[in-house]
């Protein structure tokens, strides 16, 4: 395919692309494919002599679609939001172009330096303090990660090397594995996977601590949880973990995109206590995955769990007024991610993306009153931001059918989750496109679904 | 932006990147710009309301593209190749347009199906030990990482999990830092600076082994070293690996691609003795970053080291034919980038990437020639892929200044490196674009540099 043919088929793309997510509502959001569908749908290896388009082009309906979990259909409701947008289409279109793998400043130093600013625009949309901040005089600093279990991973090795470091100045003779066996990592038991996994692998004993009842951690910290989106309390386990030299981390993976709007930003208040930490603008800011903006206040603490350089990385303006951001991230290349961020933020401003996190949190009391409307149901936590959890009253195992039920009809898709011993199911507004009729929509499935649940249930 | 925009501006772009692309070596490949540009040039933070495209569109030629290094120029010889093509770029649309988070087969099937069979139709141009395949009877299989150093990272986990559970098997009084003060890694002094990194963040003491004059390593093993291309020997590693229940790990994050050809396989046999195996189809067969495939023999060792299991990511098809790949990887999420996989492989077929090995390989040894017609050089290592390692005969410090001269004058780019003390520079057929003219252009480049450089130490 040369240049021009690229023209007309790029082109082509555009307008599938355009197609795709104009009509993605008349597609049900969960394929029914079984596990190896794919296989015997296409050749079992790979052309001798190239194919044409046409070719390809026919089988991403025939061989793709069949198989693909629509997140951008407004009846998915599963995990959390997939974030997309045109501008972040455009912007990672022009990545891809570009194609420079920003691992120094060199490398490509338009690469870095667009990620410096962006991390700092996005530290002020959510007034965190200052010390993240490049343009601070101090030595925080922002950078785009992979996804938040990265962060959560750069974070923990990063206190790791910190504290091993004081173990060693303070007792020479101390082996590596006498270090580790001294650190330990504390979390919420309602913590997501990824912080239990990170601790995995730095090899740091983790204890998980109790929740109350709201599933707020009271002594590390977790904005937004997974399973219900609780909130731990920073403003209490700040001044704990400074006084007992604990590196806090804040993972608000999703509920971060809401402190754009000053009526959420109470949500990290506290957060001057903490020495990093994590959001996703690729869940709720518009940006497409892969797009996780973590901040830390001393940048020497992260690269100084990493830094190894070898000649054919070097270069003259090493160690300058710019990151190296490879010192900051567990892989070695980086994709010129700032660009989609930076056409989002232009292209929406502010107040764009404060009407689309209101708009969606409305969606959500709007499901809540449908709920509570309905006594055969109660709420699950409190509704905060964009996620309800709900059950139908009684055992779990009802709960569990209902779930399976609502899944296998497919016309709306969910996930449950499970916390203290109580399963309940998670609804989530998720695709930018989500209307109130959607939630209306959904609502009626799930009424409908619960009819027979119920009915079915009685006759056993 | 809604649909109706993105399908003009997204043409618009589509435009511009095949103008960029086409008329690429028309910029210099590296910038000239001086750390901390970019800031003074855009607003410091995020504005209020959204803007229009074309203030965001006329950015991208007037911030962006002065701070960019371009890759794709067949002046740039930096580094290895960074993979790109149309079909690749078309691949990514694609992904980016579905957005899915392939974390769980349920998740998403199609992402989780065709990189089983995209990593088997790899595996099959390779023709890599049938125990790699999943279409094999026993339990190997390939995924896409990253990066090259996140599957370092992931074999030394798998590796480190494996033995520390047969010394726990073997004494269960031993705490998880004994374990750890006894497992040691083994590499070349040689090999790329991530293993050493990975070593770091698992904890795990890591010895350098020396290189023999080839820079071939002698008893754990890179195909293709970053430094000089050096190629450890399998067939001597393996069975000293299999005999003391060494787990290796291969890297050959370049040359891996030149595999597709015959007459290159050579260079991993006795792949049968290893455990894991990783090459970069972002580097050198058309795939653009990131897509680093990575094979293992047995895929229970490598999810082992990471499975953890939330409710809210379970699904009824788990644990059957299909893998759950986030069990495979350090981050979670992931995008479907096996489309762009499935693009390229389809649009060039197993001839048109070997015909890119092959022109590459040539360009290389067209270089080599020109290098040693001119007696005031030496080329360092053989040239076996499509790299050049070459010095002027003499001190080092001539070659430093060569190397700054050369990227002062920003007509070409490349980067030094060093090896037992000697430092050359590196020639690398990096663009796919690259022709004959272009190697003769830099050469002429070099010699018209060095003869500068030569008469300048001559007059000091």
């Amino acid at each position: 395919m040369d240049a021009s043919e690229f023209r007309s088929r790029g082109k082509e793309m555009v307008d599938y692309i355009a197609d795709y997510l104009e009509t993605i509502s008349l597609r049900h959001p969960l394929p029914t494919v079984k596990p190896g569908y794919l296989r015997a749908m296409i050749p079992d290896q790979a052309p001798v002599t190239g194919e044409a388009w046409e070719q390809v082009k026919k089988d991403i309906e025939r061989v793709i679609m069949p198989g693909v979990t629509h997140w951008h259909s407004p009846h998915f409701h599963a995990y959390f939001p997939a974030g997309n947008s045109y501008p972040a289409l455009l912007g990672d279109m022009l990545s891809d172009a570009i194609g420079c793998i920003g691992f120094t400043w060199a490398s490509s130093p338009a690469c870095t330096e667009l990620e410096v600013v962006m991390m700092d625009w996005l530290a002020k949309m959510l007034h965190l303090p200052t010390e993240f901040l490049f343009s601070d005089e101090g030595k925080g600093g922002g950078v785009i990660q992979g996804t938040a279990s990265e962060a959560t991973l750069v974070a923990l090795l990063s206190a790791r090397t910190t504290m091993s470091t004081k173990l060693q100045a303070a007792d020479r003779n101390l082996s590596h594995g006498q270090i580790l066996d001294k650190l330990i990592a504390y979390t919420s038991e309602e913590s997501h996977s990824s912080v239990e996994r990170a601790a995995l692998i730095g090899m740091v004993k983790i204890r998980k601590l109790r929740t109350d009842d709201n599933c707020s951690l009271r002594l590390c910290a977790t904005v937004g949880t997974t399973s219900s989106c609780a909130f731990d309390n920073l403003r209490e386990l700040g001044p704990v973990c400074t006084r007992y030299d604990v590196w806090m981390h804040v993972d608000a993976a999703y509920a971060g995109s809401a402190c754009v709007c000053p009526e959420f930003r109470y949500l990290i208040d506290g957060l001057e206590h903490s020495m990093s930490f994590n959001f996703n603008p690729h869940k709720w800011l518009m940006v497409n995955f892969d797009c996780s903006a973590m901040w830390v206040k001393d940048r020497d603490l992260v690269s100084g769990a990493f830094e190894l350089d070898p000649l054919y990385l070097k270069h003259d303006n090493q160690g300058q007024a710019m990151p190296d951001y490879r010192h900051w991230q567990i892989p070695l290349g980086r994709r010129f991610r700032s660009l989609k961020l930076w056409f989002v933020l232009r292209m929406f401003g502010t107040e764009g993306l404060q009407q689309q996190i209101r708009k969606d949190v409305s969606l959500a009391k709007q499901f809540e009153s449908l709920v509570r409307s309905d006594p055969r149901f109660e709420i699950f936590g409190a509704v905060t931001l964009g996620l309800v959890c709900f059950r139908l009253k009684g055992p779990n195992s009802t709960n569990e059918a209902l779930n399976k039920r609502i899944n296998d009809d497919r016309r709306i898709h969910l996930v449950p989750s499970k916390v203290k011993g109580t399963y309940f199911l998670r609804f989530a507004v998720c695709a930018s496109s989500t209307q109130s009729s959607d939630v209306t929509f959904a609502w009626s499935v799930i009424q409908d679904i619960t009819g027979s649940v119920l009915k079915e249930i009685r006759l056993q």
